[in-house]
């Protein structure tokens, strides 16, 4: 990376460095800015970002990715409130095997026709062949149903509502890219078993509404809710609900998670029946629904900008960062012990502070590196804050610039913090909401979908349309797809017709191409 | 499995149920007791108990095991406690990928020996063979320590403590036993690297101090504190220190969680070096440490009985059980209320509590069924508690009966529990003590093999003569090996001489079979 010099004090603690002869530290050091663009070279930028902000580091084995601590911390808290949440409802964590075997993972048809190209086999142990090859788990409804079918007899063994938190394995062979598409990546898988349809359905809307709020009240990130077109949907399911995001710089929509309803495919295929109140035999009603690492990729590409990594406060493990700003013959030792202060007092009340004490690194190279980790907001405290008792708090949302009485500190911190969570939602909303495009027509359409829109079309739903949509628009960017028909509809007046199609339109869609 | 209806309500509960001719349900219903005994054929048992407890489900992968809700929960209580101490040790959460490519597993060759016989290898995805096969971790020594020597410059980037929590997979072919020998397990893994052995040796003893009170606090399983030989230590690593617990029906002792000094020895394969603060190229020091899902199987092996498990208060997810024990007659509703009321109580105080208000099951099946999960406190309340106001506490772990007066309800199951966990850990410390066998002789030392001594010995600390022991003692039941030399040693007068080879003693010994 070339180093970009954008701070002064990084410059001057460059050359000091190189005085000293420490010259492989000082690379190091100095190589804080990024080479590309967002704006002019998005993919590049991405790549570059995820590993400088140090949330991954590339691995050597392709497709699979290193989760450094600075990105496990948010999974962690994303993790912490899920759980919670499920746990809440009665829903209860368990462990199923890594390994399925074969028979059981070609027991649905339509579900191993979904993920068999991307299963990964293992066919050897030490330097001895295995008898029968065994699958990695791409997802776990094989492995887990044969046991909700020995563990469900009667009506009072229902609902069973399981979940794991797990890695998951799908050998995909298009464009891996950290976090978005990996080899491996973590989950969570939840398996649910209803007696009646009712209950399915409204557990596949509460756990979705558990997905939004990941994306909008953690992430910050604008999605839809909505559902998955026939051909989108779920492998064997019987229909799949979605939060959908979409990257304004790519103009591709982005599945966030699904929360699945099963019907009764899987249960009849793995014969999951249980005796009902009257002592007749009924099939269960299942769900199953997930969320991935991918989560924090969408963030990244929704809040970075041009200085690194932008993260919603809700989910930086270091909130505020605290530096110190001495000054030749001012009081050192005063300005350490403020930013030790006000660590303190904020981590007293909540809030994740750490002071940067580094005697090697200048003010401006830190500023620099913590602007690349994205942490929501600085706190600088220099010669003249100390006299007047008060701190500089710096935003990484917007780069506003506050001094913000000591006696006030924790409450002030608190609402700019809410402030920037607010503000990094709203301002994606807009982003998002100014690329949605209403076409009508096939022409609208193309147009649209050049000029990288999120469309939103009247459509009859037909499958067949949808094959002919994807055949028309094929090309080096991909074809176009639903992403999905949004919960939230539009009024669909008498008599619009299907953009593609020309038939009666029968919903709103939304379309475009996708990660 | 056979129905041993040791309780009459249970009886009679099996008996109503054929008379409403419910016949698939009264199976399940009356099939409550354990068909083996624990003194009696240990094997037999602890595979029934691990099932009929729930803890436990067989899968169709030999050597693999679902992990129900009820032994998940007790891996997160223990990962709650566990995880909190790292991060104040400032070790950081990570996630490195389940594949390592043949080429890293293969660097360090001590550790690749120790490991290769067991490695699953992917060598396909989907239809297509891979270019070259790929391994699942059996553990993440090389799957990290490249990065290591990526992401490790200078003084200033050490300590590197990094913890993950994951699965690994090593296809053992040996006995598989559910939590205590299965070919995936769950574990975490600290890596951490250090400028000084001074501080790697440190942590080694302070994460050693984690796991003991992994085991004696929270599981309430006595174990001693010491180091493996250099046999026996962790393959490539400079020492390996143990946690070691002994299951008295086997005679045979378990190792029951490791942390290991590697030294340099990965250093110098991974070229993992920094410049030191006198500006000169030094190497790391390194660590790895970890306990796994094992720690469940010793605890169910410690402490279980004839009437199933026994779970210590601290791990149990319900600590306590309420039943009403209505009778004709009497106020059925007082008594239901009488039990949601004394719920409500303990959990607002914090214990974890339920009731049992299934309508289909009488008292004393619910008694059974909870004593077979091993909650350890269970509450009864019938007419005449409720007339007396108060409750009628059982244990699990004597069985001993206490009326408790509602007044005083929180404050003693409180003290009951606490007495609970202390008296099952006593009591396990006491049979372990009793098994401990000093000797000085081969011959003393081949009776006490023979009668399932966990043995102390003075020895020369000679890896040949352990090898010779091993095959000397080799048979059905496996080889003597030793376990551990423990930190608290006993006086060894001078002139002690070892008590297989005859040469001078270096240390004291445990010895025995183990698992």
């Amino acid at each position: 990376m070339a180093g970009k010099d954008s701070d002064k004090g990084q410059k001057k603690e460059g050359k000091k460095e190189v005085v000293h002869g420490k010259k492989k530290e000082v690379k190091k050091e100095t190589g804080l800015g990024l080479s590309y663009k967002k704006d002019e070279n998005f993919g590049e930028w991405y790549s570059e970002v995820v590993v400088s902000g140090e949330m991954i580091e590339y691995y050597d084995i392709s497709g699979c990715y290193i989760l450094r601590p600075w990105a496990m911390s948010i999974w962690e808290i994303l993790q912490t409130f899920f759980d919670a949440e499920i746990k809440k409802m009665k829903i209860k964590n368990s462990y199923f095997p890594l390994f399925v075997s074969p028979a059981v993972l070609q027991k649905e048809k339509d579900h191993v026709e979904g993920f068999a190209p991307e299963v990964a086999w293992v066919t050897k142990s030490g330097e001895s062949d295995l008898e029968v090859p065994i699958a990695i788990r791409p997802t776990s409804e094989t492995v887990m149903y044969p046991y909700f079918s020995k563990w469900i007899r009667g009506h009072r063994d229902l609902p069973l509502r399981l979940n794991q938190w797990c890695n998951v394995v799908r050998w995909e062979f298009s464009n891996p890219t950290p976090f978005i598409r990996s080899r491996e990546f973590l989950w969570q898988e939840g398996h649910t078993a209803f007696a009646t349809k009712e209950e399915a359905d409204e557990e596949v809307l509460d756990i979705l509404e558990l997905y939004r709020r990941i994306y909008e009240e953690f992430l910050a990130v604008p999605v839809s809710k909505g559902k998955k077109s026939e051909l989108e949907k779920f492998a064997g399911g019987l229909y799949t609900t979605t939060v959908e995001a979409f990257i304004p710089n790519t103009g591709r929509g982005i599945q966030g998670a699904t929360s699945h309803c099963l019907g009764q495919n899987f249960a009849k295929m793995f014969e999951i029946n249980f005796e009902n109140e009257k002592g007749e035999k009924a099939m269960v009603w299942q769900n199953s629904w997930a969320y991935t690492t991918r989560t924090i990729g969408v963030m990244i590409m929704t809040h970075g900008d041009d200085k690194g990594l932008v993260l919603p406060p809700k989910v930086a493990t270091t909130q505020v960062v605290v530096i110190p700003v001495p000054y030749k013959d001012a009081n050192t030792q005063g300005i350490y012990d403020a930013c030790a202060a006000t660590v303190k007092s904020l981590n007293e009340s909540g809030i994740r502070a750490e002071a940067d004490f580094r005697d090697n690194y200048s003010p401006g190279w830190k500023y620099s590196h913590w602007e690349m980790k994205g942490v929501p907001l600085r706190i600088e405290i220099g010669p003249k804050d100390l006299a007047n008792n008060q701190v500089r708090a710096v935003r990484r949302d917007n780069g506003a610039k506050t001094d913000i009485p000591v006696a006030n500190l924790v409450e002030q911190v608190k609402g700019v913090l809410d402030s920037i969570q607010q503000n990094l939602f709203e301002t994606a909303k807009q982003k998002r909401e100014a690329c949605i495009q209403v076409v009508k027509t096939w022409d609208e359409f193309t147009e649209a979908l050049n000029q990288k829109k999120l469309i939103l079309a009247p459509w009859c739903d037909e499958e067949d349309v949808e094959k002919d949509v994807k055949t028309r628009t094929k090309g080096e960017m991909g074809a176009a797809k639903t992403l999905c028909s949004p919960f939230d509809q539009p009024e669909l007046p008498e008599g619009t017709l299907c953009f593609a199609s020309g038939k009666p339109a029968k919903k709103w869609t939304y379309w475009g191409r996708s990660y």
